[in-house]
């Protein structure tokens, strides 16, 4: 008998070859006790996929553009897959999938998959809806979603532990002493930023901390269109917390812009706390206590996930979320 | 020079031996760049742990022994640990790590520290609170938590995908015709339970169904209790949806007695829904439709985590959720 084919498979255990593609290919949707068989069966005879891997693909997924144009996120994320890449001897590359178009997205989808021996590393930070994941749905080449996830569909993804990471980031403020903390969150609310609003607001419960909802401001994710709204805010003179946790750096760097601009100071009036680490953290006046997200590893994971799905038959999809840690600098304060 | 100790890393670094320990460790309390300079010297310098990985204890964590002590859940975990350790050449043994004495748990948690070149799977299907996941801050051997997860520790999980899990689930019921449905969970909050109760509520959401809050029922997880107050609940004559989405298969089960004995024909009257994919499933009448969890490849997950912990210096900690499939059998209905 020559090389092991999905018929061989099919005829030997009974099933059909499209339940056996099913199987191989992780569609969740055949019996445990088939898969099973089946599986046995792919281990006992030796099928080996054609398809073998070569080259991992990342696909930054633009839907507005919005995040990802001015993020410096993915950088670092595809610096941390090409080093992943070259410990399992791959190439890599880097593109755009332009998803902004509702009528030229299938197709843009498919002309990705095109790509033979590649597997795809999917950014999806901007992907929020399950329409959007749904196009994904039979993707024919090897998958990992990155910053992103579909609860509909069993795809593999790579995230951060968002909720956990917001409630660190919150206790280490409420163990400085603030007991009266704010949110500013982007209005563009990607699917990291809930998870983080969660976090943040279940330590204000377990520590059994007040939150008046007009502390909680949801702000343009631009830069100078987000200090614009926190000025127009801060004109009311509203009472203000003593510390605020934000969805990300740029909101926080808006946020003390905004405050400086009120003469209001930070950390000496008022503690900022951000989210993300990114280098402007260190730049700013005064520099940013923050979340930082380890986006290298977050791309040697995805491509250590692509390689396993492509190796590992038996290996079960998941959601793997990433722990952060937090980095403290100038703009908080014990009160 | 002889082997490589954790003096000569902080020697080269220039960092104390403590913040070197903190970085092998993986504290998480040590910046970014300091903790970059460490691993790479640690590279660089061919530093091993002098404790090498042996064997995989499973410790079977009972805090109320409520839900452990009755759940078929833990074997099947176990044998895929027992198989995951053969793959990388361990050994594997399971014990029980009790808990439920608050002043004499600190020292259980020492006692089983105590085992050299051993590294840990802890089964924290019962472990709800942060105090007793705190019991393992500086957990002396590697470690990773299966089936819980702490929103304050950076611990190594593997997990259910709980939310995307009752998310299918609950679609599917939706799919089928069911407007009204309901929700039957246990009165014992385990972690799992609010998140599955979240991806339920995500499809009435969604699918804009809505949800009358008698329709959610929690009872007693035990199947004979839960029985008589599911009974109780059904004397009352209430006005019954045509689907229950159920916490676990034991409560389902007990719901569908319940229904039984009061002349209400599961899936003709009303369809019921499960979830664990336990062996009773297929015993009771009707079998019953509910969401397998992958317990073989959880356990095969955890020790691979676990080997990759002690082998990977760079290793990101991070929750693992495993995704879960769907299992029709008679207790569902199209309507």
């Amino acid at each position: 008998m020559g090389r092991v084919s999905i018929r061989d498979i099919a005829a030997a255990t009974g099933y059909s070859p499209a339940t056996v593609s099913n199987v191989l290919n992780k569609k969740g949707n055949v019996g445990a006790k088939a898969s099973s068989i089946i599986l046995d069966a792919v281990q006992r005879m030796g099928y080996h996929r054609a398809n073998q891997l070569e080259r991992v693909i990342f696909a930054v997924a633009r839907v507005t553009g919005r995040i990802v144009d001015v993020s410096p996120f993915h950088p670092g994320v595809y610096a941390g897959i090409e080093r992943g890449a070259k410990a399992f001897s791959l190439k890599a590359s880097m593109t755009t999938l332009d998803l902004t178009n509702p009528s030229t997205r299938k197709d843009a989808v498919a002309e990705l998959a095109q790509n033979a021996n590649a597997g795809v590393i999917l950014l999806a930070t901007e992907m929020i809806s399950d329409d959007e994941y749904a196009l994904f749905e039979g993707f024919d080449l090897p998958l990992v979603v990155l910053d992103g996830w579909s609860d509909k569909l069993a795809l593999d993804c790579v995230t951060i532990a968002n909720e956990p990471a917001a409630y660190r980031a919150t206790t280490l403020l409420a163990e400085k002493g603030h007991e009266r903390i704010g949110y500013v969150g982007s209005r563009i609310r990607i699917k990291n930023f809930p998870q983080r609003e969660r976090g943040f607001r279940h330590v204000l419960e377990d520590m059994c901390l007040p939150f008046d909802e007009k502390n909680r401001i949801l702000v343009d994710p631009s830069p100078e269109q987000g200090y614009l709204e926190l000025c127009a805010w801060l004109d009311d003179n509203p009472p203000l917390p003593t510390a605020f946790f934000c969805d990300n750096d740029l909101v926080a760097a808006a946020l003390i812009r905004a405050l400086n601009a009120h003469g209001i100071r930070v950390p000496d009036d008022v503690s900022v706390m951000g989210f993300d680490d990114e280098q402007l953290c260190q730049v700013i006046q005064p520099t940013l206590s923050t979340v930082h997200v380890p986006r290298h590893k977050m791309g040697e994971m995805a491509v250590r996930r692509l390689f396993e799905q492509t190796t590992d038959i038996r290996l079960a999809p998941c959601i793997t979320m990433l722990h952060t840690t937090i980095v403290q600098r100038q703009s908080i304060k014990r009160i």
